[in-house]
This record gives structure tokens, C-alpha cells and sequence, in this order.
């Protein structure tokens, strides 16, 4: 997984990254335990990696739980009929992480692949943060990095779908 | 229940039938599963067998737990002040059937006679689709007929009603 | 689903209707609850119902799980070597929904199609009778319309049948 | 409760007397634990207690939950005509005390007084034998008194009933 | 166990008679439940009946669960030196049932006959009743006859009692 | 709820303010935790309150569950011939809050409107806690604003007592 | 907590009452149960309660899991650059506070005091609602009192502002 | 164990075969899993095997928990006055296993050794398969070596008999 | 931890002993299994022991939680004007270890180190032994010695203490 | 299934038998409950009877859960390049039957045929001992037959082999 | 328990002492937690106090469950025919304490008095660190006292073992 | 994090990579599901990697639990005294994730970070498998990328190390 050998030939991905709950806050909250990194910084961080690894960033946050299942099914069934299916989400469910089985459907009925990512290492946090209903419907997860989970789940994704298309 | 010799003078009904979550995506989501048939159909057919049992459909769909929270207390209470309250809803809560207690509230509080169905069995999938918070509220509950269940519920409702205004 | 135009070249269909324990005390036994309706009369219900659907009806009770295990087998693998598989069971598992493992191995074991009913809304009572053995095992349930259920049940179970065999 | 100044006014009681599965086997059954009394002679001294008491006793056993289920059921509606009635029910359910919500259904059902006795103290025994799902639907319960445990229930449903008569 | 032919030679017993917290209550405390008998009526009539089984009855209440497990301690160790033990206990431990493992320690450690009594069918109550921690520990329960259990409880008590004396 | 308007012809209430097991230690327990002010201190805060309300107030502690019960009882029915029946209780059961069924039962029996106050949020600390078996019997429950609760629980109390006496 | 003598120097403090889903349908709702006062009323009354305890009211309702979540993170962090942060927030989060980790997460991390209130001592309903996901990240909790709820909500907050600004 | 050298002078043993509810089915019932080999050929082969160990074979079927109370019953205290207590018995508790207390306590009661077997690997499948009822009051279990199960199952029967007899 | 080099500048420390219920039956109680030794001679062994270390005991036994409390509070802050705050406290809470939040709470409150001591190994007993409500608020537990636990723990606590003083 | 046709063509197996953790102390250890064979004398009657079933016995134990999983590994692929696969095994995993998910993966990854044995009928036992890790993995588990399980198993896997081979 | 009186007529004892898990880290692990000293200081110390005892000292450490295991079985039956058995062991299990079955099975069958130690009080850390496999199999427990643990449990052992011999 | 533009000044790191039970039989091990890479090639691939990012990889893997711990202790205390402490370790606890509380405290007492990977989402997988001891006490986790897992768990344990060196 060098980064440098890229071929030009390599076709472009197209990726939506999804920021759940009060992960707007981003920097305001509690900088001491989560950093003063604000989420436009961090999209910033994934547009230069992306770009290292030839994927186009969408980025998007809400605190709906609806408005985040009309996004995942958006970006599997373009309802604008020039739009085109992205290549995978990575996904921060943030606190539906633990309740919501309408976005694990959703991403379960869309067939994309999806990472799902989180800043803290949500196992070492409140019991009821340890279920996830998210992660069996994912290729994988990644979690306890701060905003570095986002650049390591980009790659991760990227690797995954350029596997599956060249194994 | 035989549906053949409905008295002309049976006053017409007015159904509401709200489906949540994800189910904007049947017929493109995983058809081998789901069928080929799409929502559209569906409501077709509902309209069809609703003239047959003098009810007039009004059939909507919305990922958001809020949007549907607000139609239920629109057909009990319409905000439009011509508006009137509908005879008796058919709800498919998808995937909020398992987590919304905020749903459940609504239906209590319309004090309308609710049909659930739901498309699959969801009794015989996993353990977390097991536990129902919406049915305690309801008339009844109609689960594993596919698109089929729908019309079957409608008609459960429309039976439920008629019995009520004319024992 | 329109009942009229059945084509009479439509083959007649078996179905076999199951009542559990205590069911034959319908219309004794506390009428408040349960109505004055008793087995008779919902077993004629279904008679006529059945000769709309081109259904042929055979309804039996019993208090005995292994009787009705033993009915059950017969329907798939008739003693009577002049007998012949029934097309489908309509079945009212009665407390044993709870708890019988056996009744649900019945099923299994025949491989026929199996419609649950419930007279009463099971969801809205206590604990205990939330946990259903039987509705795994079965295509669907409806439950919570009264006498109702049977003839919505034996509707589903035809419509499952004939969309099998001519789909 | 003296039970010498019976008056001769006093109505006759009829009791019925169930015992369930494997009590048949009482006085050859682990003699050190359960005693060297046979059911046979449990049931004479229910005959000479229910003497002293005006109550007439009809005593049956069986191993099948159906077969009790069945007489529960004809206690209260006689299938024979000219049957009548009995004022109440002292009941062992053996094992099905702590599996048979058919059962408890059935003496739901029929609205007759019914007493639980048991031989041992059951709530000191295995976990699975301290939940009883026959209690909840009785008038009282009674246990740990060996064979005399009959006799105190059968006083007890005597007391129960004719206090209910003429209070 | 007829109650007319008791012998002059046969020994007097001596019971203690223990009523846990607020049954002090009785006849005051929602006569439609619990009805209007004080605890001063049912003490006499138990005395009565202690009377026609040669037994002496001593009747006391507490809302203290110090002052039951002192008084259980003295009924098997006297601590007034011309005392003498007594021949066993008839206890309504109240709502200490499903919760004093002392007030168990205390009947386990004294090694006396006890005899768990209910006015109310505990078992059909809300959850939290439905646990004792005395059961285990006593020679049977009699529960669900009002303050007719009382009677049942000094019956089958002295009933066990003379049964070990001369079995 | 305003407090100055308050009519000379308001008939004066009478409650009784329990104080449970370790409250007696107020102002030395903690400090850092529970605040500086001792019992006697806010007992005089509620003598002042209760004088603005028109409500005399009778405050004592306890840590014996015992006590608190016998209290409770004899507010409802005085043992004192001269006494008479208090208007309503505010209790902060401390620690009994999560064990004493003996406590509910006690409020139960009296039907007096009672108000469950907490120093603390109990919700917010281990999970044994989080279980009141004294809360389902009371008015309703106020936690989490230190001394305060005591004030807020009064005013809570005589605005419910006033407003059943003349709505 | 007298509320005469309030000083003129006091600084005015801003307060968000927010309303969670179905309480847009008080005093339509089941007015036996919730009472006949609508949300406009109690609006009414907290505009006074605050105007005397030097607070201006800022009160909204909604359905929406995700509208409420916007609007706590506005009351910390205004989007209007001329607005400015609220002193506290009084909160009925209705069926949501058993459900909802990202309204729990929205109020930690926007660093604000909050009060939950309740109508009803939801301890005393069904066990699904004894769980509070939002009280662990509040001040305080108050339930039981009606509408009164919402008033001593706003007193115990302000309270509690106060005390932290000039203690 | 070498079954060659088997001495003439060897008692000829009694031995009864018990086989629970759908194991009638077999051969016919999902060949697939269960295998071609129907009920008539496994009690072949025990006739053939039990010849071998000099052990003479009674099996039999039933779906009724109550006859396979009656059959163990009958094995170890025979009606008929010229039967005989058998030497022990194999039975296969099919779906009876996991929930029947009766039969367990009918093992228990009857004091004669019991073999349990399983076709299928019972551990390996549903968890509500996992918990025996049966085993606690079994010698010894074998499962999962299809119909060999039982030819494993008599032998181990045997050999433990044989034990016992002559150690 | 050699006891012989003993300063004689060592200051005289007094620690607090408390036995809860049933204890006081000591040595009359099961001896087999809790030994012949009575409390006076445990407590004799304690004084020797103490002085040995430099230690006063004081020792008492109660069967009310709400002595118990009082004691441990007055050893921390003592009613008596001219009493002194104890060193320590050794206790065997008995059955109240399992259930009091009260008696935690207390010890809590003292801010006193105490070390818990059993006769018999709890957690090789009855399930519900083998929570402890006490252990977390203590320095540490000592098990399983019988009678020694004493003395174990009274030295543990000495030990604890004096490091503390002069680490 | 007979011993004594043996085809003389019948290929020779290879198996390996493991004993897990303190099996090699059989015969020592708790003669009165084990029994008084040790470990050797069981091998030896496992060759013999392998001898006249055509397998080479292999037999090994261990107290180390990673070297029983190096030799699962090893009869799989072994190290040893002129070493062969064996035919199956038969394993006694002793306590690890029921903590090790590492031997269960184990077993698993070398898809070899897996007999589980025990000595005892651990579902007899210690809740902990009825919960298996292995058992889901095996072909089967035979349990309770003291040394003799051995034989079964190995006589079980044999016939599972041959079967496969041959069918 | 004085030390001094030492009659020189005392037997000499072997206690063996083990470490379990991580414990060779001590001193160098965390030593604001767990103190400064290390392994071969304890050590040390035990071989000091069990010179005043009268006992010699064998000490070993491992990480490896089956090296503790090897251990216990050499303790008691020593591979070294000149080896002879110890007279108890001394163990700090560390985290195998919470699940090694395989090690409390090795001490079950090795019959020798075994004492369990731990720096810490382990009852209140985690919750996974309350349950102990071992303390059932052991004479006692002692917890929470640092290294001071391992010569409290070694006093303890040593007049445990004493008393044994001569009562 | 760009890899390109690595400073030539940039400090080399020691990182250890550890592999759990059964994954020296990758490639070997059912390649269907994990893939036909083995051991080798992925840490070859590791190695080149780390060269990439300026970190030697010491690579190791162990069915035993104990030599895991082992290795961890000696990672960062190393037992040759001219061996230093490694940078970070990145481990695939294998089986023992779900079991091991040994592996998790050997993690805490040596301060290092660590990184947990695992080849495939166990949080897909069996519900034993959702549970991990080990996740609390390391830095983060990376699951479900196959072989890919170990690379971005090596990156991300390399960007942790260098943020905290320099930030």
C-alpha cells in the first residue's frame, strides 16, 4: 500500500464521508478531551489525502438521524438522474453509533461498501457506548485515533474497493 | 368479510398509510430478498383494494422519526383547519419499530385505531427485530406476506372500523 | 386481490385449520374479552370464506400438544394411504406458542406453508406470551382482530400458495 | 374454623382433586423423601375430610397436560348434560406448576376457585422450579407439608367458598 | 388430622406468632383490600383455635426488623433463664419477605419449626414480591386466604410439629 | 405559584418532613460533596418556607428503618387520642430509597400525599441506585439541588395539597 | 427562596425551555390523564414564574430527535454572530429521554446546566421508561407535578445559576 | 469392551428405547440433514446390536409427553403384575429435551439408569436447544453421530449395567 | 510485621469492633459448622490480641441496621462532648453485607478506615452472598478463618493505620 | 456397526487422543469420585480397542492451553515434513471446555473430524461447566461414563471417518 | 496468635507461595498504585515471617496458566520420588483469579489447604474482577493490604494448617 | 499524514508486532475465508511499510498465552540489559481478545501504546466474539481490513507515537 508508485491510470473514486451527532462542535467541545481541531480542518486533511489517493471528498455532517439515511441512500440511488453511485462512505455514526437500526439498514440496503470510524476508543467508555448496531453491516472499523481515525479509515476504504475491482 | 355485497350506503372511510425508513428503496433494494416490487406498486394496488372496501388511501413515506410523528398527529389533529381526522391508520415502522418510544407516544395519544405490518417475518430474524415497542398500542399486527401484507392490513383495519360504527 | 374474478379453472386448495388448548371454550369463557362468538361459528365463517378463496376446510381442536403434532404430521404424510398433502395450515398454537418446541419441530419437519393467528393482540399482554416458539417456523402471523384473524390468516395463506405455484 | 358445630343446613360442596405428573408414583417414589403414602390413601383421607367438612370429592390423576387441561374444562362446563358444576379445584400440577401457561389458561378460563398444594417446599429447591406460572391465576397456594398439604387445601377452598356464599 | 378426638394426654405446644411492619395496620389500611379485621381479631381468633389444638399462642408485631430477629433469637435461646424454648413459629414476615437475608440467617440459626404465612397470593402481585428470601429456610408457606391463613399456618404447624414427636 | 398573594383565610397545613438513614451527619459528611449546612440549618429554612406557605413543619431523623415506618403510621393515625392526621409527608429516605419495600408499603397504607426528596442526583451515581422502590408510591420526586430539594419538595407538597382541597 | 426580596441589581438571565415529541398535543392528549392546560398555557406561566425570578423564557417544542439537538447546540454556541449564549436549559425530552445518547451527548458537550423535567413520576410506568439517558449529564431532575413540573424546573435552575455566580 | 469374547453365563438384559416427538419422521423429514434412514431401521439395527451385547430391545415413539411419562413409569413399576422392571433405558428426547421438568422428574423418580442421545449435535444449534432438562438425571449423554448416536448409546447403557453388577 | 519490637512510644490507637446479626448466637448456633467458640470469647482473644498491638477494642453486636449506624457514626463523631473520634473499624456486617446501602452510606460518611471480616467464606456460599454493598467503601475484606478473622483484621487495620500516621 | 466383519482392505487410521488440563493426576485425585484408573491405564485400553478397530492410538496430555493447541495444529499440518495428517481426534479438553475460544479455533482450523469427551456428566454440575466452547465445533460430545467415554469416543470417530470415506 | 511463645517442639512446615500473572513487574508497574517494592523483596519478607512461624518458603512467579497448574499437581504430588508433599500453598492468582477453572480444578484435586491473596481490594475495581473461579476451592481470602496480603495469608495458612494438626 | 516528505532527521522507532493462537495457520486456514497470504508475506509487508515510515518491526507470534504476556513484559522492560524499551506494539490478540484479562494487565503495567488489530469484523461475528478485554487498555482499534488491518494499525501506532513526541 506505497502511496507513491499511484498509477495514472488509476480511476478516480468518489467517496461521502458522514459526520453523525454533535460532531459539529468539533474544537468547541471540550477541547481538552477531543482537541481543538474543528471538522472543517479535518475535511481539509481528507481532501489532501484523498487527492494522494486519487478519491474526490464529499463531506457532510447532520444531527438528523433522517436526514443521514436520506445521504446514505442518495449516494447508492442519485435521485438527481445525472448523479452517479459513489465508490464507499466512511461513516462517524457518532451517538446513533449505539441506537440506531434504521441507519444500519439503510446502509445495509444501499450494498456500499462502508468503514465506520470514531475519534475515541469507544470501548473504553460507558457500557452502553459498546454496542454498535452499525458495524455488522461494515468492511470494518476504526477507532481511538482523534481525527487521524478519518484519514486511517479513507485509506482503508479506498484500499478495500480498489481490491475488490483489481484483486 | 365477504367484500361482495357492500351496501352503497356504507359511509367511505379515509386511510392513512405511513411507511418508514428505508422502505423508499423497495424494488432497488436487495430484490432477491425484497422483491422486484417498488413502493409506487405497492400503492397502487392499496388504492385498488381500498376503492373495493370504500376507503380513500393517503400513503407516504419518510426516513426522518420526526416527519412521521408529525403525520400521525396531523391525521388525528390536522393543523389545515378544513381538515378532518382519518378513520384509522396502516403503519410499516421499519426499522423504528425496535427503538421509538417517541412513535409509540403518538399513536397513544391520537387515541386512532393503528394496524402494524410489516413485509417480512421479522420474527425469525435477529434478536434485536424481536422486540416490538409500537405494538402494544395497536389493534393487531400483520408480519410476513410481503407486499401482501399491506393490503391484508388495510383490510384488518377497515373490518376493525366498520365493526366499531355498526356492531 | 380482488375476490371476483377467480378463474374457476383455479385448482381447490386443502387447508387445514388448528386450534390449540382452551380455544374450545370460545364464547364461554369470558365474553367481555373474547366475545360471544364461539368455535362453531368462526369454523362456518371459514367454510364460507374458504369456498370464496376455492379453499376446502378442515378445522380441528385440541388441548393435547401431541395431538396436534400428530395432526400436523398427518397433513404432510397422511397415515391413510389414500389421503393426500394438505396445501397449507392455519394455525392457533393457543399458551403452547409460548413453549412448545415440539409443535415448532412439527412444522419444520412437514416443510408446508404455516400461517400463525391470534385472536388477541399477544404483544400487548403479559411478558411471558411475547416470546413466540411457533412464528420462526411460520411464513407470517397476524394477530389482534378477533375472530377476524382466522379469515385474514387463511387470505394470507392462500395468497402464499397460489403465488407459489403460479407466480 | 371449628368444624364440630357444622350446621345440618350447610349446602354440599363438590370438590374436584387433580394431581399431576409422576404423582402416580407416590409411596414407591423415593420413599426417604416423599414418604410411604400412596396417592390411594391421600385420597381416603380427602374423603374423611371433606365428610367432616360437607364437601364430596372427586380425586384424578394423570401425566398428560392435555388430559388435565380437559378436565379442568368439564368442571366447569359439563360435556354431560346432567353434569353440574363443581364449587372448586385443589390442584397439584406436579412439574407443569413451573412450564404450563395452557394450564393456567384453562383455570382462567373456567372462573372457578382454584387452590395449588404442593407435597415439598418447592421454593427451596432447583431455580427452574421456584417460578410458578399456575400461582398467579389461583386463590392461594400451599406447600411443604407433605401429604397434609391436600388436607390444608381442601380446608382452605371449603373456607373460601362458603365465605364467598354467604360472607 | 381430625380435630375431635385430640387426646388429654397429648403435650400443650407453645407458638410464637410474628406480624412483620405495617400490619399493625389491619382494618385501618384500605379496608376494600385487605378488609376490616384488626390484628387484634384475627390474635383472638387464633388463640381459639390454638386452644382446640393444645397449643398457647404468643402474638406479637414489629415494623423493626431488629426487633423480629431479636424476638426469633429469644423463642429459641431465652435469654430469661426460667424460659423455655418454644415448638415453633408462625411468621408474616411482611415486606421483609423478599428482602431480610438476616431475618433468614435468624430462623436458619434458631433451627425451629417456621411456618411462612400471607394474608394476599404474593405470587400475583408486582415482581419484586414474587422473591422471598424466607421460603428456603421455613417448613412450608400458606399464602392467599386472608386472615385465614393464619389459621392454616397454626394448623400445619402443629401438624408438623407433633407428627416429629410422634411420627 | 406566586407567594405573596397568599389569603389569611387559607386553612393552615401540617407536615411532617423525614429525614433518613446518615442525614443526621449533614455538614460534616463530604463537605466538598454534600455543602457546609447541617440539619438543624435546613430544618430552619424549612420553618421559615413553610411559615410563607402556611404550613407547619414537624422535622425528625432517623436511621432506623423502623422508626421511619412507625412515623410514618402514626401521622396518618395518631396514636396520641388528641392527634390528628398530618396534611402530607416529605421524606428524603436516603439509602432506605432503594431497599425498603417496608417503607412503600408503610406510605401505601396511609394515603397521605407524599413528596420523595434527594440531596443528590441519584440517577447520576452507581446503579444501585438508580432503583427507587419508595418513588412509585409518592406524588412525585425531586433530586439533585442540594439542600434546596428540601424547599422545592415542601412548595411541590402544599401546591398539591392545596390544589385537591379546592381546585 | 423567597422571591420579595429580589435585588434590582440582579442580572437578568436567559432561559431555553425546550419541549420534546407529542407534548405539541397537551391538554388534547388524554385530558384525564395530562390534564386540560396546553403547552401555550404553561408557557403562559413560566413567562410569569421567570419575569419574577429575573429570567426572560426562550420556550420550543419539537418532534424532531435532531431539531432538539440543533437547538441546544445554538443555545451554547449561537450561529448568529449577535447572539449569545443562554444561562440554562429547562428540558422535557419526553419519549426521548430513553432513547437518545445524542441528545445526552448535545448536553454534555455544550457545558450548560440543564434541568429535566417530567409531567409524570416516570418511574411509576412501564419499565422501559425507568432508564434515563439524560439525567446523568443534568443538574437535577423534577417529575410528578403536572405542568407545576415546569415551574419548579425553572426555580431549582435558577437557583442554581445564581448560587454559581455569587455563592 | 471387546465384544467377542461375550460369556454365555451373561444375563440377557432388558433394555427400552424411547424416542420423543418427530422422530416418526425420520427418513422422510429433510433427508438432507437428517438422513435417509427411517425410524424402522435404526430399531433394526438396535436388534441387531442389543443381540451382540445380549440385551433385548423394547423402542418406541410417541409425539405425547404424557405416554413417554407413562412408558418410563410402566418400565420400572409395570402394571401388569407378570412385567418386569426393565435394566435401563436409551431414549432421545427430541424437542421434550429443553423444556419438560415432567419427564425429568419421571427419570428421576423411577431411579433406573438413562442414556440420553441426540441424532444432531444439539450444542451446535439454536441457543434455546443448548440447556438440557433431561441431563442432570442421566448417566450420560451422547449426540451428534446420527442414527449411530443410539447404537453408541445402548452400548454405553450396557457397559454401565454390567458395571454395576458385577464391578 | 514482627510484634515483639513494640516502641513504647507507639501511641495507643482504639478501634471499634461491631458484630451484626446473629451473631450474638455464636457458638450456640450449628456449632458443627460454626464452631463452639461464643462471641465473649472472641472478643477476649480481640483485647489480648489488640494489646498486644497497642490497641483498645471496643466491641458490640446488634441486630438492627439501625444500631449499627448510630455506632458508627458516634465513633466518628462522638455524641459525648469528651469523646474522642475512634482509629479504625473492624466489622462483620453478617446478612446486612449483601443488602445495606444504609450501613455503606455510613461507613462512607465516617471517612474512618474499616476492614470487613466473615466467619465463612461468603463467596463459596448462596449466590446472593456473594455481592457485597460494603467491601468497596472499605480498605479491604478478610474470609473464611473463622473466629480468626478477627484477629486478621484487627491487625490488617493496625497496620493500615499506623502506616498512614508514619509512613 | 458389528467389530467382528472386519475387512481385512480396510486402510488403517491414524488418531490422536488429547487430555487436557489435571487428567494426569486421574487415580490420585478423588479416587471416591474419579475412580482409581489412571491416565496410563486408559491409553492402553485405547490401543487395544484402536487395535481392533484398525487406529493407531497417538495419546497425549497437557496442562498448557497453548501446547494442546500446537499439537491440534501440528496433527493437521505437521511440522515434520515427512509426518502425515491424522484421521481425527478425540480430545478431553478437561476446564478448558469451558474458557478456551482458542482451542475452538483451533479445531476449527484444521478441519479435522473432533469427537468431545468427558469422564463426568458435566451438565450435572457447576452452572460454569454447562456452557461448551468446544462442543459447537466437534462432530459430537459423549459425557459420563467415567474411562469407558474414551472407548465410545473413539469408536464414534471411527465409524464418523469410515463413513465419509465410504458412505 | 502470639508469635513469641513458639514451643521448639513445633513441626517445621513447606509452604509453597505463587505468583501469578504480571506480578514479576511489581515495583516497576505503576508504582504510585502499587507501591514500590518488588517480588524479591516480598519474597524476602515472607521467608522472615514464616522463620518466625516455623515454616520454610518455596516462592515462584509465572505468566503461564499451565506452569501454575504444573506447579500445584508438584506441590502434591512431587515428580522427585525424594520430593514430598507441602503442607499449603499461598497463591496470588492475578487475573487468571477471574477465569481459570483449570486452575481452581488443580487445587480441588491436589486436597491441600490453599490460601488467596491480592494486593489490591478486588471487589471494588472492575466488575469483571468480582468474581472469583478459585475462592470456592480455597480455605480463605484475604484482599486490599498490599504486599502486607502475602504475610497476613501466610499467618493465616500457617495456623490453619496448626490447628488442623492439633486441635 | 503524507509519506513522502519523511524528515531524514526523524528518530527510528522500534515497533513489536504480536500475533495470538491459531494465526500461524493463515494461508493454511480456510482460504476461502481469510485469504491465501500467510505469516510471512504479511510481515514482510510490515517490514516494508515500517521502512517507509521510519520503524523496525520486530514481528513474533504464539499459541500461548503466557508467552505473549512474555513478550510484552520483555518489550518494555527487557530482561537483556542492553536491550531497550520498544516505541509501541501493534498485537492481534486473537481468541484470547474475547478471554484474556492476563494479556490486558500485562498492556497496562507497561505504559506502552497499542495498537489492537484484528483480520476480520468481529463484531460480525458470534456474540462471544463482540466482547474484547484488551480494547480498554489500548490506544485504538482497526478490524475487518484482512491483511490490510496490520499495515494501517502500524501506521497509526507510528502518527501516535510522533504526535506525542512531537506535537
Amino acid at each position: 500500500m506505497s502511496t507513491t508508485n499511484v498509477s495514472s491510470a488509476r480511476p478516480e473514486l468518489r467517496v461521502l464521508v458522514l459526520h453523525g451527532p454533535n460532531l459539529n462542535l468539533l474544537g468547541k467541545r471540550e477541547p481538552g478531551v477531543y482537541g481543538t481541531r474543528d471538522l472543517a480542518s479535518i475535511e481539509q486533511e481528507l481532501i489532501t489525502v484523498g487527492r494522494d489517493l486519487g478519491a474526490t471528498i464529499d463531506s457532510r455532517q447532520s444531527n438528523h438521524e433522517g436526514v443521514l439515511i436520506d445521504w446514505i441512500h442518495d449516494a447508492a440511488y442519485p435521485k438527481d438522474p445525472s448523479g452517479s453511485r459513489v465508490d464507499g462512505i466512511v461513516i462517524n455514526p457518532g451517538a446513533y453509533t449505539h441506537t440506531s437500526i434504521a441507519i444500519r439498514d439503510a446502509i445495509a440496503a444501499t450494498n456500499l461498501p462502508v468503514v465506520e470510524v470514531h475519534l475515541s476508543n469507544v470501548h473504553a467508555r460507558e457500557p452502553f457506548r459498546r454496542r454498535s448496531m452499525i458495524t455488522p453491516v461494515c468492511v470494518g472499523v476504526i477507532a481511538g485515533f482523534g481525527p487521524h481515525s478519518y484519514a486511517l479509515g479513507l485509506r482503508a476504504l479506498v484500499g478495500y474497493v480498489r481490491a475488490r475491482v483489481s484483486p
